[in-house]
């Protein structure tokens, strides 16, 4: 098939081999559904994605959101994929049965939406914003805020946002100066400005739901001064109807990618006619919004990862179809050239494309399963797999997102020339991929949160259960003599990464703060390959465990070719630690003693 | 200067303080020129940049070419662009008098042509390839083809093309078709299709002159029956005028990014009145081709540099500009925000941006230079140039375009959603850039060029050149407290580059080719790196000689922020090869093994 997107093999391997996810329906609010229904799940998702999104990929790129008389205009395919996602369940998948959700794990939800975004990746971030912001309000708003906005979010006739970044504060959340006044009436009266709002409005939508970020007059400053509004692009009014919010679009970016969903700047109170609804208790915003981030966080890895594969099929079929050149040695130029997958640099590339896919998905679904148990257990069990998510969100988010571009890069050079026109897909797949490293956090601040939070919080209760994770990979390789020498790989790495560790809470205690941090970009870096490396040691060991002799030859192949993935994985990129690790151990200062003189003429 | 988009400052620094180019003109080809004179080239040519190209760079990029009635259209600055190239002696600037040249040095063709794809690539391209065309035509061309062509290439008015990739052959030349038939009127009739030129065509120019690659009927098969032709756009008749050669464009194709020149596909002979001019042998085309090739492959470094300078005096400026966030443990949000270049991470990325695009610039000057004195100095010396010069050009190529998108994208990075919107440039020189690697050889034909040919070529004798010449600069930073460690830092790596080139030879024995060149991709990119770290060793010796004790402080932070980014590059760059050199002794064929079966599912 010349216009796959993505494995299906791969998914229903994820699912069933390695994270046997059907174990999660022996929990009373999972049990309606089986390992089946997981499959008619993946199935039906990709069925969609092929019918619905996939051929909209090029004419949502090429015809991009405008500002038309106050509203964007985008593509009409995204009212109909809305409204798919209404009708089909696929916004409210994750919902309890009271909201008319379906219960469905959050491992299944990042499997389809990562089916989605393969296959269309701006499109799929309409539905997906607006399950968080449901979600948001499900988990904090009032009854009557539920009763009000969840149902026509569900049904994919409302659009969800997430809307806290401004001009002037931009990833500095402690700056944001947006106003909330209270009111008699049970609103607040909002101002302000929010900048880069995915979504923020459209014409596939019948409204839009700003969860939004405000100080309420006289907060505390900073963080903690920080509330949570619904803030709708239309309000119900008392006659049953909608009227307008005085929500104003003030601009549409133009973007080198991702084109096909709108981001916006959006104006409040204008005409002091912009109301608010607070949600849960005053000041508490961000602590509330970290749900929906963490949540945007995972889908941002999925959205890169998704785009990835896309991009590394686009590049297999092209290598597998065109004929160029002849192997070293065999220049004989009356012998016809041979298919470019035939080149070991070619099947280096692919391998790479293939590894960053693949483990990133592994990471991602792994993060989405200790989401589940977090839901369904109790404890300390629930306390180790919220940890673990927490950890591991930064790495799941990041890890995709700059890998996804060198990957897309790496699809995009297989094509050659070709690759760097739009004939192929292989361009708009490394635009679209290149916002990932921005949104949802930029990767500095990432690498900021996983080593100044989540390694060391609570005494590095995460980082200590994460390290125990890893270790029972490694005892589990060891016991296969295939795996072996991989499983001690991986050992000594995160030997390497405990020592680091150990090294830079030294300094952090020694010498300050910012000498702790100044490289934790690099340190996420590291972090987020040795995860990556763990994953593909699982995955090898239930790739190891399937090839049994005398598997049939249609069912070989893929573990084979998993393993051998996982080998280039371990021998291309875990080795790259160890610069990044060298760095981290010096300790010197050097971009903190820079200053801006450094860089005159 | 908020437009800021390379530092004169830095190409004096290099002329005069690093390469010495002044050294150049006690030969006599040179003598009429001096260091005054080549400081003029410099700012005359930033004049024009700043007045000429900057300005026309986004529209250029906003309104690509198009084909009308069978002709490119381009935007009308092309034309005054050509016009003062011509005029100006830029096209020429290399030539000898005789040709109306400027007898000028290669280090200072390369430092504006630097300067003048700093302020639009694009536009950088038409002058350039006109040069390559014309100087060809000097080297092999017969009398009456020089003054047929040279003068109105050189005055600007006809573009010079190189015309060699085909739709079936890609980067594999052996296998192009296009044919040429000779006659008896002292011409050839050619039929052929040619993909991927650049300004192939277009209302800018004249005419269009391409240096073409044809099999001549019955000629053997492979390279060794290429030729060279010179296949006019328009061919000069008896009267005195031009008339059509029958060469038609097919296609303008639509691209990523360097849309301000067009890449065309070319069909000749559709009316069977093509004609050709053979320029020197039959059969020795490819070789001649070498030199425009070589050349170009030079340029192509020079142009990625170019952009990624231009990339990084953008970030550099927004970073200064840009409050957010505070240090880390001075979170006061009471407190206002710091402009973003005083976070760690910010400087490390500006020092990244920084590192790549002067080490590169030095690199590649450092390869002009050789060509100078490979065209001034005889017997031994000339050889040892002309080695230094093979076995570099690949890596001079390859390390300003690979890194040059990483570069680019950082830049991108310390913008964030403005970086990803197109108000600001980042976005065109993440796109601009990304051809590099492509064209003018991939950076695998780049990565076997060098390991498969030029290391191992006359018995290794480039390549123990360039070790000497490597060494020297450890020698001389032993000497200087300061760099000692840095000069010790590169010896380390240089000593393990020889035991893995050393090893690598080995397996090319016993193991055959294909093994020996599997990762040749990898053994460039860990070259390459060493180059540059090389190059830094060499600024950092000229830095440190130049920061006497009361040198002004108008003078010194230029040194000391060089010192800064020398030693950024040998902390975080160069230990990169560790992982590299790791993978590189492996020798396990890991992609020689892989097959097409472990791409199935």
């Amino acid at each position: 098939m010349a216009d796959k997107f993505l494995s299906l093999r791969n998914m229903k391997f994820m699912i069933h081999e390695v994270l046997n996810a059907e174990n999660l329906t022996q929990y009373p609010y999972f049990e309606d559904h089986s390992g089946e229904s997981f499959d008619l799940v993946l199935e039906t998702a990709a069925k969609i994605a092929q019918g619905l999104l996939r051929p909209n990929l090029k004419v949502m790129d090429e015809n991009p959101p405008e500002l038309v008389d106050g509203r964007v205009k985008v593509q009409p395919s995204v009212k109909d994929f809305m409204k798919e996602c209404g009708e089909g369940g696929w916004i409210a998948a994750t919902a309890p049965y009271d909201l008319e959700g379906q219960q469905l794990p959050e491992v299944m939800k990042a499997s389809f939406s990562f089916i989605f975004a393969a296959a269309n990746y701006s499109a799929s971030v309409y539905p997906m914003l607006t399950t968080g912001a449901a979600n948001l309000i499900e988990s904090f708003g009032t009854e009557e805020l539920k009763q009000t906005y969840i149902p026509k979010m569900f049904s994919g006739e409302w659009q969800g946002t997430m809307a806290m970044t401004e001009p002037q504060a931009g990833s500095s959340l402690s700056d944001i100066v947006t106003r909330a006044e209270p009111t008699d009436e049970g609103y607040y009266k909002i101002w302000g400005q929010k900048i880069f709002i995915s979504g923020g409005d459209h014409d596939g939508a019948d409204n839009v739901v700003n969860l939004m970020l405000a100080k309420i007059k006289g907060a505390p400053a900073g963080v903690k001064g920080i509330s949570l509004f619904v803030v709708p692009r239309l309000r119900p009014n008392e006659a049953g109807g909608l009227e307008p919010n005085d929500v104003t679009v003030a601009t549409v970016f133009h973007k080198l990618g991702y084109r096909g969903c709108p981001i916006t700047q959006l104006s409040m109170g204008e005409q002091n006619n912009c109301r608010g609804w607070l949600i849960g208790e005053a000041n508490r915003g961000l602590a509330y919004m970290f749900q929906m981030m963490n949540e945007a966080r995972i889908a941002v890895g999925v959205g890169a990862a998704g785009i990835a594969s896309a991009a590394y099929y686009a590049a297999l079929d092209y290598a597998k179809e065109r004929p160029q050149g002849r192997k070293p040695g065999a220049k004989d130029p009356t012998l016809p050239p041979i298919p470019i997958i035939e080149h070991a640099d070619v099947k280096r590339m692919l391998l790479f494309q293939r590894a960053v896919v693949e483990g990133s998905v592994a990471l991602l679904l792994q993060c989405a399963l200790y989401h589940d148990y977090q839901r369904v257990t109790e404890g300390e069990e629930r306390d180790k797999y919220s940890l673990l998510l927490d950890l591991l969100t930064p790495v799941a988010k990041t890890y995709p997102s700059e890998m996804g571009i060198l990957s897309c890069s790496q699809g995009l050079q297989i094509l050659g020339g070709y690759g760097y026109c739009d004939e192929f897909p292989l361009e708009q797949f490394y635009r679209d991929c290149r916002i990932h490293p921005i949104h949802e956090g930029t990767t500095g601040i990432h690498g900021l949160d996983l080593l100044g939070r989540k390694v060391v919080m609570k005494n590095g209760q995460a980082y200590q259960h994460y390290l125990g994770e890893v270790q029972k990979t490694i005892q589990g390789g060891k016991t296969n003599p295939l795996l072996e020498p991989y499983a001690n790989r991986l050992e000594q790495a995160v030997t390497k990464l405990q020592d680091v560790t150990h090294q830079l809470i030294e300094i952090s205690r020694t010498k300050g703060s910012e000498l702790f941090l100044a490289d934790a970009t690099l340190y996420l870096e590291a972090f987020g390959i040795i995860a990556i490396a763990w994953q593909w040691l699982i995955m090898g060991l239930a790739a190891s465990r399937a090839l049994e002799p005398g598997l049939s030859e249609v069912e070989a192949p893929f573990y084979r070719g998993k393993l051998q993935t996982m080998k280039y994985f371990f021998h291309y990129e875990l080795v790259k630690v160890d610069g990044l690790f060298q760095r981290l151990l010096e300790g010197d200062g050097l971009t903190v003693e820079t200053n801006e003189s450094h860089f005159m003429d």
